[in-house]
């Protein structure tokens, strides 16, 4: 079993453990220490070592950060955790609605002139510790590099991840390292740079064409690299992770133990680029005026898959379709009533684990029935496991990480007998998930310039969704990967080759959720007989095919071009998977992709 | 008649005056000299004095700069220009594609290390300085404050204009300048700022309820103010405008002569608020450290009409209207081949004027016939002056200036028998005005974030405009009016009150052009059942009533709910404006009006 429905943080750990943060807070002379959920490699999630945040306050998010000063510790969370921290955190500590208050506005509230905060320079990007200083500027108030106070006083902190890396095979990766790391070096070169650190893991695997798993759900390994625009790489993680690889990273590559990073960083010479939202202070400190904040010379050409990634991506969905299609089957055969969410989460592990190339999930699958669907980010435990009854909408997130590449995918599923009003809502999302999907753009465009095509119906209701449309997705990779995004803070353009997820929802707190995903792929658009002769026009192929439940869809809000797309998506799933399936399942996907 | 075809700038004028222009930067040591098209004032029109760039180079277009250096003179102009500056200025004149090539990048290109550039400190705001002198570090290349070297050689340049200004009455502008100047004042003491500098002629006439007449198409008239925290005013304007203004002015508002404005603004005590965008750099020299970037205080308030200034633009509309119509009517009832461009313009103009309340048109009527009409900014000329044919497609933007309101609109209009391809294209336009028209959104949304709603039905056939979507439009003010625009560069929320544009257009290079313009003002959406009960939806309520070219529609093309509002909305035309017609023009509008 993959995923977990235990409660990992209780409350009443979190008070004692702050008494011993705050008498080294004394003995450093300072008057707080700021504790980020993030680790050193700014990833979405993090190894059991560096889950300093939820040991320290009990508060298990994935977003969010602790500022623990000597009378008050704030526990800084989005809109999305308002409710989650109130169960997750003591007394103790207090919630602070982010980023409506921001740190530096809390501590001037907070702390007189003179107040010393420390922060552990490895966990907090230069961008963000140069940003609050800003910001308390003429406060008296100084932000302070120091030891983590917090791995002072964590007794059992687990070791750092060990995991074995694996060479990523070149069927599945299109393009050798070697070629990957010559044309980035030639890229550093021509812009006057002499080296870029890289200190994103899913950067590194992409760069180098391997892979690991010292977090969950990412098939990353944790490490720093200098790429050198002579064309070399210094890699720094431990050696013992990388036995057998050394034919494979070829002489190119020099591995050297992680505690050589800083000393190596301090002595590059000339123009080095680094992203300042993601390389740790303590990068930047060792660099002084040698930064250019040019990015991560990886996260662009990551984003556009080659032709193996996207052919290896589409093959992953079809093989990842027939695990959430059995499922589905499955379901619908259970009585609304008999079932509850994590009999649904384990169900649709099962189905994965068919399929030998399953390396992992990618996430904690969301399973979320009635209210609970309501609920964003959702994730099931034994506490909160409901009952999916009759009249519920299921909302079902989950996906698969493959060699040949990962997927994502939610549907909104009817249980029994469903209400009008949770169908036109249904109708509403997916009109937009279809108007986004037939949509054509001029290149050039970014995600904000897009993404309220998948908005505007449920706009004309008065109605509205609170997260964005889409995330960028990896091949074998992050689940959540930039720099491209469907979103109204994405100002890059969208490019042929990046993987988005299209995925509108809708939410009414208490009563339901509903959410539709597919993943796509940008790519050029066909020419069109008058089109713009000049204009290079982009759009979508479509990478998963899983049925849309017919039952929740109005039919007469649809217009007949998108009831045409829906026919044809189902015409097409039918084609694809239906060959995959056994005979319960085959006969399911018959009546699930009938043409309306 | 208020619009002139003649051509106002010849080629050949402009060497001679070019090398007039270079014994100057001689007799100052100076390399080159920058022509902005500004006045001090930022305006998008300028007075004959102003008119600097079209008496050197000979471009008359409403947007772009000359840098004259001693061996090369650039024009600097965008993509609307191409054409037009290359029959506008001779060959001693090198155009220069802008911004593509920035004046910095081409000034290192022609100057070499040490390079002083001249610049008039009046005619350039602070922030264009910042950028290009930032631009330019490292270069050796320096912009130096100077005399303006133009006015030095232009012998016999116009003075500067002396219009009066006249009091705009409270039934239109629908607060007392008294209690703009309390508000605004106390906003800026909430702010901190102990004065704020006002250098845009409309924010000016907008904050005392004054209007001018110092240029053309704008009721403004030029000067300088300075608003108090303490609800003062200083106004740097010539006493000779405002004779008779004693009383409207009142205790608040103190008159100087123009020349003493830049004394008064170098004594201001405490931090002072400007807009960067538009403050001329010599302003900000004489703030020095006290200068504030926090905007023109005016811009905002300016752009939230009242609900007297929209009562007030609606009427000027329904007026508006029976102008446009009495002139489609007429038009229609020409034969194909037998008008030119100038006769329409002329035709309209005189149907304005029989409205007392017209004070002048609000910009030059683009008439563009065929392929004038593809071009966007088409001013007709005695030289361009075309026929308009059997087949064409006739574009006629054009509007008013009435004491209650300014009108802007754009109709397209079928000569003839006008081919399918035209249409079909016409019949997407129209779709993407109506699903903007029909829009609402949520509020704390910008421009930028619902803008491509217009484009839409175009991308899908592979097409699209080079142009926003919507600009700004005051209330007997400017006809293009800031912050608020519908377009991928504005980030400003939208908010009640504010009137834009809804222009989507088509442009085909050598053989059609297309555009639908209404005006709408935005205002707060009615609820819907079912609509989210938290969230406040914004939509559009039209000022513009006048027939969309039913002959130019394929309705096949529209969907049900598109064809229902343009039923709808010439039902309302019908009703709003047939009472105010002749008979001929009734009868025109029964038909133009009918349901499709």
């Amino acid at each position: 079993m993959f995923q977990s429905f235990k409660v990992t943080a209780r409350p009443e750990q979190g008070p004692p453990r702050l008494a011993a943060l705050r008498e080294e807070l004394v003995r450093e002379g300072l008057d707080g220490f700021l504790i980020p959920r993030a680790d050193a490699h700014q990833g979405e999630y993090v190894a059991p070592r560096d889950e300093r945040l939820s040991w320290l306050t009990g508060f298990t998010g994935s977003a969010g950060f602790c500022a623990a000063l000597t009378h008050v510790a704030g526990v800084f969370i989005d809109g999305r955790y308002r409710t989650q921290v109130k169960a997750q955190v003591a007394k103790e500590f207090t919630p602070v609605p982010w980023p409506e208050i921001s740190l530096s506005a809390w501590l001037k509230e907070q702390l007189p002139n003179g107040g010393k905060v420390g922060f552990d320079p490895w966990l907090h990007p230069v961008g963000q510790i140069t940003s609050a200083q800003k910001e308390l500027n003429g406060s008296g108030i100084e932000l302070m590099r120091c030891a983590n106070l917090v791995d002072r006083v964590w007794a059992d902190q687990p070791e750092p991840p060990m995991s074995p890396v694996k060479a990523h095979p070149i069927e599945f990766a299109g393009e050798t390292a070697q070629r990957k790391i010559s044309r980035l070096a030639n890229d550093l070169k021509q812009a006057g740079h002499s080296a870029a650190v890289i200190t994103l893991p899913d950067s590194i695997m992409w760069l180098l064409n391997i892979r690991g798993s010292d977090i969950g759900y990412n098939p990353v390994a944790h490490g720093f690299a200098v790429l050198h625009s002579d064309g070399q790489v210094d890699l720094f993680m431990t050696a013992q992770k990388l036995v057998g690889l050394e034919d494979h990273l070829g002489a190119q590559v020099s591995v050297h133990d992680p505690s050589a990073f800083l000393d190596a960083v301090g002595q590059l010479e000339g123009r080095v680029q680094v992203d300042p939202g993601t390389v740790p202070q303590i990068v930047a400190d060792a660099l002084g005026e040698r930064m250019d904040e040019g990015g991560d010379p990886c996260a662009l050409p990551k984003a556009c898959k080659n032709p193996a990634e996207i052919a290896g991506s589409a093959e992953a969905h079809l093989r990842d379709a027939v695990a959430v299609i059995e499922t589905l089957c499955w379901l619908d055969a259970q009585a609304p009533n008999s079932l509850t969410e994590t009999q649904v989460v384990t169900r649709l592990e099962d189905n994965r684990r068919k399929d030998n190339a399953l390396q992992d999930i990618s996430f904690d699958t969301i399973a979320g029935t009635g209210p609970n669907g309501a609920i964003m980010h959702y994730r099931v435990t034994e506490e909160t496991d409901s009952r999916l009854e009759d009249g519920h909408l299921l909302v079902l997130d989950s996906g698969g990480q493959y060699l040949d590449g990962t997927t994502d995918i939610t549907r909104t599923i009817a249980i029994g007998a469903v209400g009008d009003e949770e169908k036109a809502c249904f109708t509403r999302v997916l009109r937009g998930m279809i108007a986004l999907s037939m949509l054509r753009w001029p290149a050039g465009l970014a995600g904000r310039d897009i993404e309220c095509v998948a908005r505007v119906p449920l706009w004309l209701a008065g109605q509205d969704f609170n997260h964005g449309v889409g995330h960028g997705v990896g091949a074998y990779l992050s689940v959540h990967e930039g720099p491209q995004r469907l979103s109204r803070v994405s100002h890059v353009p969208l490019q042929s080759g990046m993987i988005l997820s299209n995925e509108p929802g809708y939410y009414r707190e208490g009563a339901f959720g509903i959410r539709i995903e597919n993943l796509v792929v940008v790519e050029e658009a066909p020419t069109l007989p008058g089109g713009d002769a000049e204009r290079v026009m982009l759009g979508w192929r479509t990478l998963t095919y899983v049925p849309i439940d017919r039952r929740l869809i109005v039919v007469d809000m649809l217009t007949l071009e998108e009831r045409d797309w829906l026919n044809a998506y189902h015409r097409d799933v039918a084609e694809k998977i239906r060959p995959r399936l056994g005979d319960d399942a085959q006969l399911w996907l018959d009546a699930a992709t009938a043409p309306l």
